[in-house]
């Protein structure tokens, strides 16, 4: 059994991964901390937990935290760097769901999350948690930034067509749309239901977070191209709990392929990629509580367009899923241990 | 390892038994029929299940059936009382989830569901699945009547009551709001998303099919009480995916007791009844996805009037889960198997 | 042209006063006033408003508001009981949308809303502007307690049997179900999209402050009975932007009237009041937007039990709606100028 | 006062029609047709009109509808082309809200509605009903092809960076979302509450029937042009009741002009194309219920890639709205008549 400890339970990621700890059969859930609900029963916050667990919100006190073999945190951006060197010196190894350690270039960080990094010298030790490109550096990881949503739908979405070496770098455009527990359990006038339901709209236009991300992990795939990766990325706001739905557009610079089956094999071998059947459109229902990403590929009218369609559960294999994947790559298990969860429908 | 048939795998009470069989530590899904889809992959016609199960739809012929050790029914009402018999007589243990077996007097049955009974011999026979009152019977059944959605609400929320004898029989309410599930995947007007969604209604107020099966529950309690049971029903429809949630007013005839207590003690030793502690204000979704009945006691003001509030998915502890729990009993296994499933939050 | 003011614009009631007063053919709406947005268009806020008017919030002065011929209060409660002495002095006419002056008790202000009432010489010269029962005195008020939304739906629905006298006084019960919007525009955890939609929930089951409004109501009719009404208020929320249904249960204590003319006869002149035909379920988007109340009766199994059905928009007949026909009816106008909107559907 | 009839009022098209017209001041609605419901009142179908109306439905008889100075058409597709021909030469104008008249050349109306058209030599005489390019055509027009609902939303999104040629004609991309009562009040499994709400996806990516209709309005524009127009046009179905958002992508081809001015200068007398401040995000319930088509221009990173958001009520400027606004200007009126309905927020 693994020692598990989360820092930061009381967010939708933070329970989205404590459901799945706690059914985990490799997982003992030693701790899960937080400043402001220590003493709580887990369970008194989040009723959907009774008869699954008798834990308690703790102090996130780090020699608490040093007993376990890994901890999670699912914390705000900002508060893993604070606390991950003294973790790592004590052994421990960690899995960072917030976007701490995402971003190679601590400039970079500085100028998207305006906070000067606390532990530079870490990024690059840091492993960016995509099994899809990453699992064997992973598997040694000590320290990993598991992705974001939007990252992970676009990434997986792009990545067959980039590695393939047969679409424009230049003309990239990802319009993606996400359900508001993305938002995050924070008490935010834009997050309201008298605001979300029963309405859509794009936001961050100008530049959103995970550009950066996007752009790093799609610039690292055959790197020594000279045409650099342009994307144009625009997040929307669905009215749903949960769900990514990311159309992708990318131009055809070779004589149309077999595109369908370029897709089938890349992910032929990935317990958690699923792509469908040629002419499929997914939905982010089919992925609701579950760890796939979906992914369906389209040439309208045969035409230099490719539209890619990627879906997964934005607390999911867009945080949550993923970081316990990532978990159970590092610790030697099998990779879907404790993620064999079947979609919710309806 | 148990043979499962399920008959009528199509609609929402289908597909959510589907969710549950294919991960069973104890089943084997031999087959799933469906007159209109035969051939067709179950998961080409719900993604969510891409990955989990292999199975094609295949005709519902009997003789394939009885060679499965458990049958589900999962089919409109009408239906299964035309193959019940036949199956019984191979051998084959039955799983009603339709209303064919619910109603002990075919006259009722006739009354509120317009059709002639085609085997009103068995309707004696029949166990009623509510293991809250039934479990040993449930064990030794060979035809269980899983219980409709409101009545289990509704019964396992004025259960304690009535049992203690603390209530007037007479004035009995239950106003209940449903999930739009409840209405069944089928193509009606009054169920689209653009007549439902932000809006809400009562409905069937002059008489629903569920309210003779509620009072039989609950006149079988105490019986030899000389007030019989009158309980005004008003159900409505809920902008929901799933869940019931069950308001219920009963009058005091005695002295005020410690209500919170006979309700913890009532279902202490239910695997899927939770009675949360006072004060609490159950809510659909801290059971979206599970089995669970989440139950609170309320008196305001120290009156006459207690309020109990109960909470269920209409498609699991409603339907499939409690018929999976059916199972479980009846074939020896422990009650919870297959349905230890953490609601999904958000 | 009515000279009007409105402070505290931000809040939905707010925007829904607005959005009728910028239409409304007999208003000059002078000013809008927010402390926190003082110079802001108040389309920037609402971009909806964008064509219809071009006004900025401006500073709650009283000075300014002493101008006005009418002023509106959409302000927290505890605020307008601040200002309105002043405005009244300056013979400024006042409704109150918040609940200020609305209990004719000023201890039980204190001890609902707890905080000690600013001026409770002012409570017994104010007039609870529902119409239905108060029209000549509203017709001369200078001061307007503009009713809360649940009791406007119940007192609607509970009016005629109450004043025919032939239901019992003793157990009233009202399980109401309201849009989030009733709970306010306000950054709170509990109204976050991720935690309402697909969600249902009772609240305040111990006491909530509309109560001893509808008793108050209710109470005042026949007042001469020896009966004291007892009510039993279960509010919930539902997850809609708007909309109030409120079932209601009576019990009879006559041999049984024809209610359909009953209801259809009280109501007969009432501009904002529908009766549905007998065997009705009214839904809430069937006032989505408009300023009518619309009722049903029902005695299921021509039993002793009576229940009505009642449903408002918790902003128009529940708020802002009622508040413009308060004025309407103050100022001499046609009690329908500026709410004739149809309801949007869907 | 304009003798109106309308024929097939059921839908929800025809329900925002109705909204319209009963409270359009110079419209005296003379007829509503239905088959199918002949003989009922239109209120008892939509009791949301209740109070606004007593007109019945009645059978759609062409001499009847003759005696009408306007009908508008609200059938499913395929239904208008029947009836057209008899009502125009009996002198009556037409606006047809469904396809039959969009398309000038009839062998893609037949290659993308699948029926033969039944009166090839009217469509060179409709009128495509966007004022925003055609209204002297519209004003002298008997017969008008009201435009679909994408369309409208794309057309007004591309037409100032189309006519004002800076974008490269072959590389445009439309990412449309809409509500899902653009689909029909019709019986379909697929607009079921319980398959729509909490779910997104994308549909008809191979190929929609609005993009011949798209491609049309923009070759039209600069026709000269060599390089053909190329669109690829991406629908999705969002969970809201109204609303589409079109997120469109261009590639500039110019040196970047002042995008922002350039759209305020286009749409600058235009009484329903709102264009929002620079850096703005539209949301869709900021046009629900009212003719507005609200825009935002953004050049994100000061790149080479114009990202336009353009908003529409789908059933208002998308369909009921731009019909009233395309009757206002045959006869003359003020095109803002009967049009000034603030949108319903929240």
């Amino acid at each position: 059994m693994i020692n598990v400890g989360v820092v930061g339970g009381t967010g939708y990621t933070g329970v989205a991964l404590l459901r799945l700890l706690v059914k985990h059969p490799h997982v003992n859930l030693k701790m899960v901390t937080s400043r402001s609900e220590s003493g709580v029963h887990v369970a008194d916050m989040f009723p959907g937990l009774r008869g699954h667990t008798k834990i308690c919100f703790s102090e996130p006190y780090v020699d608490h935290l040093s007993k376990c073999d890994l901890v999670f945190f699912a914390t705000p951006n900002g508060t893993a760097m604070q606390m991950v060197p003294e973790l790592l010196d004590a052994g421990v190894r960690v899995i960072d769901l917030a976007a701490d350690f995402r971003l190679e270039d601590p400039q970079k960080w500085l100028q998207w999350y305006g906070i000067e990094h606390a532990c530079p010298d870490l990024l690059a030790e840091a492993v960016y948690g995509l099994p899809e490109i990453n699992r064997d550096k992973i598997a040694e990881a000590q320290l990993i930034a598991n992705p974001g949503c939007y990252p992970t739908a676009v990434s997986l979405g792009f990545l067959p067509l980039i590695d393939a070496d047969i679409v424009s770098r230049k003309s990239l455009i990802a319009d993606c749309k996400s359900g508001t527990s993305g938002a995050g359990r924070e008490a935010k006038l834009t997050s309201l239901f008298a605001e979300v339901s029963d309405n859509f709209k794009a936001y961050a236009v100008p530049g959103h977070r995970h550009l950066p991300e996007i752009l790093q992990t799609l610039s690292s795939r055959n790197a020594d191209q000279e045409q650099a990766i342009d994307l144009t990325f625009v997040p929307h706001l669905l009215p749903t709990l949960r769900g990514i739905h990311a159309t992708l557009y990318a131009e055809l610079k070779l004589a149309t392929p077999d595109l369908q089956k370029l897709f089938e094999q890349r992910y032929a071998d990935e317990p958690f990629v699923d792509v469908l059947p040629a002419g499929s459109h997914p939905e982010t229902r089919s992925v609701r509580g579950s760890n796939f990403c979906r992914i369906a590929v389209h040439q309208p009218g045969n035409g230099d367009i490719v539209v890619i369609l990627s879906v997964i559960d934005n607390l999911e294999k867009g945080a949550a899923g993923q970081a316990v994947q990532n978990m159970n790559i590092m610790f030697g298990l099998n990779e879907t241990d404790g993620l064999d969860q079947v979609s919710l429908i309806p």
